[in-house]
């Protein structure tokens, strides 16, 4: 009887140990949507060196700062840049109480609902349509207008809130750097505001850790109550060289990973991952996201309108940034 | 023998516990260098009021934003600036380099230690000092120039370092907020880079956490180093009205504790402190350090040529803001 009981214990036993073993395999993937191949390698060497005490990588927390780029990096960006169709969707939502837009380019294309007529205005008339949109607000005001339009809009082709149109992966190796005593941050094009509003439950960064174009701002007591209004006045444009800008501004130290996917990012990689000194041998290390999957996102590079990616694919090869193949390296694109 | 043994026994149980439950009451104390008073009771009330869960007063750990003045808030402003001394210094060091200076004032007089020709050139003057000795110059340079002045420099009448006179209460607020979850930033009139090269060492407020005064910058690529280079421009004046605005547009979401000690800070503390709406019931905390102390520190508020407070002390009482009496709250000024 004893002999009898033994056995099927010990078979429990196996079976246990087996399955907490593929468990805890699973468990020490800290990168399940990102396939076997030179990227992921790349990343956990990067963070394995600079988290081990006593080695000469090793890097203190404090100084472990990763920086990310937000368009076509942590969400997509096609066909049009997000927060441009936010824009559009906010002059037509203002245009009754501007009826002088109806008569105007690019407001009448975009109260029109014509893309088109849009984007012949040039780069001169999307800047008319942020500062309508963005400009000349409550800083509450427009959070909740952001708010409101990214919990009901949806994407003209995948059907998706644009919120669901954020990378896994990245999802995945933001936790993994956080987890690893990283500081992650995002250095974006975009508007600063705009992202504020979802970075924190998106991405879990706080409004604190998003850097982005700037409007100005003022300070106002309305009705004895202090208010902040946005105003009509680029104060940081956050692109190509304004990258660096912005990280010195709002951060005040270089990073030592920064993750991008555009000729937008390429002087905020190099920022991050050229030492000043040949003496300095901190380890850094440059992500680029290359947009290669035609079928489970978009495919796109040297030439497109959005998110061009020429100069520094280039450059990546020079410098050994990573140039993640979307298609190949990513087992999932968007979260399920 | 048996009762020999359990009387010392006993005996020493007691001591220990004595001892135990003193030494518990010691590390109980968060704010040992304030007085018990209204002051110390009413952060303490905040504190707990806060972070106390299924509370109505609970505020979620993100949200727990702290904003600091600097300049006679967290260390001492007088007979002027530290960083109008270190501003001086500077002048005085770049002259060789500038023989112009030596023919023009303020910058003559700076070059000759003759503070009062300095004082007398006016805002206009003290702008031009700052101008000449903050900008067209490496980010990394004038980092290291400022922390090589705070390494050698004393202050004029009290002979310590500048990181000496740091206000020990001060600090243990500082700790006594991160252990309760809060996030501490710096919101100065000072500049954002001079503060950035004490604050992590001083405070255990990373530069990330410092918003003050900015100037603009350029990313320059020189001999193949991304390098960036402080501009003569200024970008954010980040006093009064400007402090709410460099809150919300370097941290983007509202303190729920502020903490100054001149008008200055006035709007910071209204911005802070006043809810947006009636139904907002959020706990909110406005603090003023009053130097009341000619002894160990100084005594000065509604006259002062330098943390002027008088509107702002008006103002606290309809407020409810704590004004703090450092002759009469504070144990310790400076640390040992």
């Amino acid at each position: 009887m004893k002999g009898f009981l033994v056995r099927p214990a010990q078979a429990l036993l196996m079976i246990w140990l087996v399955s907490l073993s593929m468990l805890s395999q699973a468990a020490s993937d800290p990168l399940p949507s990102w396939k076997e191949g030179p990227s992921k390698k790349a990343i956990i060497e990067f963070v394995t060196q600079v988290t081990k005490p006593g080695a000469a990588t090793f890097v203190p927390e404090p100084e472990r700062i990763a920086t990310f780029d937000n368009d076509g990096t942590l969400w997509a960006e096609q066909p049009v840049y997000f927060q441009g169709l936010f824009a559009v969707e906010r002059v037509r939502a203002l245009a009754d109480k501007n009826p002088d837009w109806r008569k105007a380019e690019p407001y009448k294309s975009a109260i029109e609902g014509d893309m088109k007529g849009v984007m012949a205005s040039g780069m001169e008339g999307l800047e008319k349509l942020l500062v309508a949109s963005h400009a000349n607000v409550e800083a509450e005001v427009f959070a909740q207008a952001v708010s409101d339009w990214l919990a009901t809009a949806r994407h003209p082709t995948t059907g998706k809130h644009y919120t669901q149109m954020v990378y896994q992966p990245m999802l995945e190796l933001l936790d993994y750097l956080r987890a690893n005593g990283f500081k992650t941050f995002i250095v974006s094009g975009g508007g600063i505001d705009f992202i504020r509003v979802f970075a924190e439950q998106s991405y879990g960064i706080p409004p604190e850790q998003v850097v982005g174009t700037t409007l100005g701002a003022r300070f106002d007591m309305k009705d004895g109550v202090p208010t902040i209004v946005k105003e009509p006045k680029l104060v940081l444009m956050d692109d190509k060289v304004g990258k660096p800008v912005g990280i010195y501004q709002y951060i005040g130290r270089r990073p030592i990973m920064a993750v991008g996917n555009s000729d937008g990012d390429m002087q905020m990689l190099q920022y991050t991952t050229i030492a000043r000194s040949e003496a300095d041998k901190t380890p850094r290390l440059g992500v680029i996201v290359h947009h290669t999957d035609a079928e489970r996102e978009w495919a796109y590079d040297r030439t497109s309108h959005i998110g061009k990616l020429d100069k520094a694919m280039d450059e990546s090869k020079q410098r050994g940034w990573l140039l993640v193949d979307m298609k190949k390296e990513w087992s999932q694109v968007f979260p399920e």
